[in-house]
């Protein structure tokens, strides 16, 4: 069974990145610092170990939203949808 | 009913302040650019209006996701707690 995650990290210039290339590993790059998709536990898990091992625990913060399914969220976007954006190789 | 609702933007720095301050009104500020809260759907729809009426739609990003109530959600944080952080007064 996959989980919806949803990760917005706040880190420092010199760790951006290091925390860019594990969340882009497992998950969609939807905006600046914000990355979403849907993971098994197993693979859930892995990401966080990696994530820890590179996060300062005093300087940065990762915040990490978990629902069961994707399906229990509703998203609307205002302005553009830097995803899209990005698919379309205009960034 | 309130709903559980996370914004993210990713907006030009000219606007930055503007869409701060329309969020602060009506959710908890918890790390640069996100925000959260739970609003009934008339309060919901005020802050978008406010929020439509500053955003560029060629250049900003807001990204608004929404599930029924925050129960569904499992928050997990590596690092710092940045909003903790700031009720200390320590940002």
């Amino acid at each position: 069974m996959r989980n919806y995650i949803l990760i917005v990290y706040d880190v420092k210039e010199k760790r951006v990145n290091k925390i860019l290339k594990i969340c882009r590993q497992f998950l969609d790059w939807v905006q600046n610092s914000v990355h979403v998709g849907e993971l098994t536990k197993a693979v859930f898990e892995k990401l966080k170990v990696k994530l820890t091992k590179v996060t300062n625990k005093e300087e940065d913060s990762i915040r990490i939203s978990k629902i069961r399914t994707g399906k229990m969220l509703r998203l609307e976007i205002l302005g553009i949808h830097k995803k899209q954006v990005l698919d379309n190789g205009i960034i």
